[in-house]
């Protein structure tokens, strides 16, 4: 991919799975959680049924089946679903808030930190999740992650890979699309950024779904940049 | 007032006059500009004449005379209204526009990052101001204000004190308008906050207009909290 990324002033992450472990922290408080309250179950299949809801149910949002709906309110929908197959269905109001708000709560990759601490000594470094705007201050406050702005599908009312969500930031960021990188571990997210005019940048993320699902690099002329971690991406931008 | 504020969560602040010192940052930068092109102008009275034509312009949008315009065009077609008188007609048009983002570029009150750092410790910290998010964001970057998340009347596509942008930003902070307290050195904000449910805290500032213009305390019954300054506001609320 030869275009020219010298215009570009910002650069926007996706969040769950680019930035942040999911996968291990929710593992991580199941398993707390069960230890807790004396229940046994397998957390990391728990963990990967409770993200699997996620997909379907915001394609419903997408599709306009469902009118516009907050990822909290959904991720409730899902935990509902899986309660009683993980012995949760005893756990008060309060606990289910608080074991939804795991969302909330998730921890970096190793790099993600020091990585975004020296791209933001170039560019602006904005969250462009499709996480709201609670979940994405939240985490960003309890992990420590040194946002410039916090930016969301929640500000469009779409989901990405929606050309709204990019459009809209790149409007809130008072810049031309160009001028603005959307970075992910995700290549559908990035050809809706690609879409809408946006630079691209991938991070290979091999392990967002565990060991026993393979994450292959893509050709290295997919996108505008490719990248082992969030250092790798930092050092390929000169920051 | 005697308001419960135990439940508050998120602190929202207005910034031009209660974080930042546009007056003296204006100045300064006109100072600057000045010297360099050769011109000689009273930049305090610039300062003023600039900010003088903000309320006036907000509130054509405001009342729909205007569709949602930007503070940052706003500002732009104000400053386009003095280049004549104070003798910066001959500016490029890039010069022109980096004059106009001094509005980006605005120091804070010598107290605001100690107790924003302080209030940070319990409280979500967020900036509430009419200001557009790339100009919030570009002041946070270039003066270290240590906001959670940026909020803003852009997302709302009200101005302040329109209730849309309070009850926005409560709902996009996940909570509750009794849940969020307002902060700001404007009576007239903290009232539409208010109206809107939220929680209010005023905090004087004297200058903010210059040693000229008197601003005076409200009668401490007026608003939830009434401090001197933001570290005044963080001893109050226990951080």
């Amino acid at each position: 991919m030869s275009t020219d990324i010298s215009k570009v002033k910002a650069l926007t992450f996706d969040v769950f799975g680019t930035v942040v472990d999911w996968r291990s922290s929710i593992t991580q408080e199941g398993t707390s959680l069960g230890a807790e309250k004396g229940v046994e179950a397998d957390w990391t299949r728990f963990a990967d049924a409770w993200r699997g809801g996620y997909e379907p149910a915001m394609r419903r949002v997408r599709t306009g089946e469902h009118p516009w709906t907050k990822i909290d309110v959904l991720h409730r929908a899902i935990l509902d679903g899986l309660l009683d197959e993980y012995g949760l269905s005893h756990l008060t109001e309060d606990e289910k808030d608080d074991l939804n708000r795991v969302w909330h709560r998730l921890d970096p990759w190793p790099d993600a930190i020091a990585g975004l601490e020296r791209m933001k000594g170039g560019f602006v470094i904005a969250a462009l999740s499709n996480g709201n705007m609670s979940m994405l201050t939240n985490m960003a406050k309890n992990a420590g992650l040194p946002w410039d702005c916090i930016l969301s599908a929640e500000l469009a009312r779409h989901y990405k890979p929606d050309p709204e969500v990019y459009q809209t930031a790149a409007d809130l960021l008072g810049l031309r699309p160009d001028q603005v990188m959307m970075v992910a571990a995700h290549g559908h997210d990035l050809e809706g950024a690609r879409a809408a005019g946006l630079r691209t940048a991938f991070v290979h993320r091999p392990l967002e779904f565990g060991p026993d699902r393979t994450i292959e690099m893509p050709a290295l002329d997919t996108f505008d940049l490719t990248a082992t971690d969030l250092l790798d991406l930092a050092a390929q931008l000169g920051t």
